[in-house]
């Protein structure tokens, strides 16, 4: 596919005054929510033409294919754009888990009693993906 | 409840510089998502007390009970906190619509061949909720 191909899509996006839109991305099979990111206007076009996940990492100031040193790579199934146009929810296949300290997702803490309860399942060692600190 | 019952829950919310943090809002019943708002330490407060949605609209500069004027309040189920303590995910039982244009959500258009079409469940008539303009 050729970048225009996308046009029309990514015009219809309101990014912010960053140049960022928020991403949400979802589980295809379960609907559970596993991730938030931010994608400026390069990651989106990136992430419709390979239909794989590319955000934009603000702390590195840099593209973040999704997977690209832990594998938990993002096959993205569709991609929806919501009424103000800025805010994306993709539909995903998430190999592994989305969340870097090993969870499936990175909501795995929940409001209980007036504190933060871990329930999230765990599916990796994050020390054996990334390496020990 | 007292305030003093969210503190350590509030605590671990980190607000960015403009003193705000994303919500997305969830259906209970079915995993879809329905919005994407923002909230600030009142209106999460005020959602934890409650448990009914408040967010902070940045276009009105106030808080927003969702639902005020339209009805279509959202009854929080959970609350859940993301990884780096910067995003939260809402349960919510939806009355109506969640979308001010009618839809169910607000995530009525998907990426098809290089366009946005919709494929969203209208569920109410906007003029008739808010008024024609």
């Amino acid at each position: 596919m050729t970048d225009t191909a996308h046009t029309e899509l990514i015009e219809a996006v309101r990014f912010d005054e960053k140049g960022l839109v928020p991403a949400i991305a979802q589980d295809h099979a379960t609907g559970e929510v596993l991730m938030f990111a931010w994608m400026n206007r390069e990651s989106l076009e990136k992430t419709l033409s390979e239909m794989r996940a590319c955000y934009w990492s603000r702390s590195r100031g840099k593209l973040w294919v999704k997977g690209e040193s832990s594998g938990h790579t993002q096959k993205v199934v569709s991609v929806r754009l919501d009424c103000d146009g800025d805010v994306l929810l993709l539909s995903i296949e998430q190999q592994g888990g989305a969340c870097h300290t090993g969870h499936r997702s990175c909501f795995y803490r929940v409001a209980d009693n007036g504190r933060w309860r871990e329930d999230g399942q765990k599916v990796f060692n994050k020390d054996e993906v990334y390496g020990a600190a």
